[in-house]
């Protein structure tokens, strides 16, 4: 496989840094071909502003969303853009890398989903009808490719459990998993997460590293998150609303988009299939 | 009151920046000085990176809470970020506001709260013990300040309801109200949502203004939302897990974090109390 991974962690002599290269190692080791996006070594710019699109006028009033689909189909958006749009479409795999900072990536990965992530090419496409509602959730130009996150905090597994203070971490990951990756058609995998990340002497490291190593070897064949596919039917169409006999009745907010009985989770099994 | 508005759009003939206008419009006319930090106008940096952190030594590991420690406790943070320190400091009441883009803020509003939140400051304070977690989740350098959120959305309101595919808005913003704003000690007012904010007609607007101008009014009484404190008695120390006997056995995710008992919310209502 062909594996993108995106780095974005200021310093290469960190734990990030250290665990990008056990898994660029492994991924190796096992045949892929690894590219690596660091977004600090490349200085990569965060914010979505005029400079993003050439062709418009310096007068004319900066509509984010029209301006990247004009800039798109013009093939006018930025080098720096165009270049991870084709890395994106060369890959097979998608790993982004970051340190959970206030519990979402850090402000220059968002800046590169901000940016690099057009209208017409990660959203705004597909036909909407009584049948589709655009190429999304599960389809679009990213089918057919894998994604993961690849995680480090500092805070206690504990207090990211299922009662833990700060939410469960799938759920805080839910809008980068669900909103982000499987959205332009990602099949998502189970994030990697490393809890206690400024505590970690060379033994629990070194277990760590096991870890990803496995997870690395199993990036081709591990089994996705089962978000529900947005037009395979258990949605209204137009409202997007989960249909009234699917879903755990006791299932709220992120879970009810799992399809439980994929994989016999019970807290989000559907009624009546 | 003093009300720090901090704007996050790259253009401000949007409806953001119309929105803008009401909401200082409405604050000064109720008597309230009001301070913006237009985060695109002024040039904001997004990144946290070396440059942050002036005493670092050239050839130093770069450990950005450490860094932040470190700058915090010298004075020696960059003065953009001190000077919005300030501004948090001097503010009743603080609004962020921002279009919604892949279901959170815009990397320049990341960037706000990755480089201002520093260590010692919004984390990292207040004591340890077997009764305390630090000053956090209601406590905090914030204490007695409000906050909330005002934000846009191109999608519908139905696909950001309970069933809607994009997940509840409220579980959407929970890493921000709770995660960013709670955090650090603020009392969070429900968010102000507008939704197809790409549609909105002469009529639309003139709604959604007048809703918007009613908030204003009520900033300094409006309930706030009745997040769990982390040192009042709800979680287990050092785990930070909610009790076991709190929060409806149904109830899963964010909504344990709420008191019900507090807004007779019966999704959250806490047993035994």
């Amino acid at each position: 496989m062909k594996v993108l991974l995106v780095f974005a962690h200021p310093e290469s002599r960190s734990l990030n840094g250290a665990l990008r290269d056990v898994a660029i190692q492994e991924l190796e080791a096992q045949g892929h071909a690894v590219c690596v996006s660091d977004l600090y070594a490349s200085r990569w710019k965060s914010e979505v502003d005029r400079a993003d699109f050439p062709l418009l006028a310096p007068d004319a009033r900066l509509k984010p969303a029209a301006a990247s689909g004009a800039a798109f189909a013009a093939n006018a958006l930025t080098e720096d853009v165009k270049a991870e749009q084709e890395k994106l479409l060369w890959a097979d795999a998608l790993i982004l890398q970051f340190p959970l900072w206030w519990f979402t990536m850090p402000a220059i990965l968002k800046g590169w989903v901000d940016r690099v992530y057009a209208y017409g090419f990660a959203y705004g496409v597909g036909e909407h009808s009584e049948k589709r509602w655009g190429d999304r959730y599960g389809e679009g130009a990213m089918a057919g490719k894998r994604a993961m996150v690849l995680v480090t905090t500092g805070g206690w597994e504990e207090h990211y459990s299922a009662r833990g203070i700060n939410g469960p971490i799938d759920d805080l990951l839910f809008p980068i998993n669900h909103g982000i990756l499987f959205y332009p058609g990602f099949d998502v995998l189970p994030p990697f997460v490393v809890y206690r990340a400024d505590h970690l002497n060379d033994a629990a490291f070194g277990l760590v590293a096991e870890r990803l190593r496995d997870r690395m070897r199993k990036l081709a064949t591990a089994t996705p998150i089962p978000y529900r596919r947005q037009n395979g039917g258990d949605y209204l169409i137009p409202s997007m609303q989960l249909r009234p006999e699917l879903g755990d009745p006791g299932a709220t907010s992120f879970a009810l988009h799992r399809n439980g009985a994929a994989t016999g989770d019970p807290a989000s099994r559907p009624k009546g299939r």
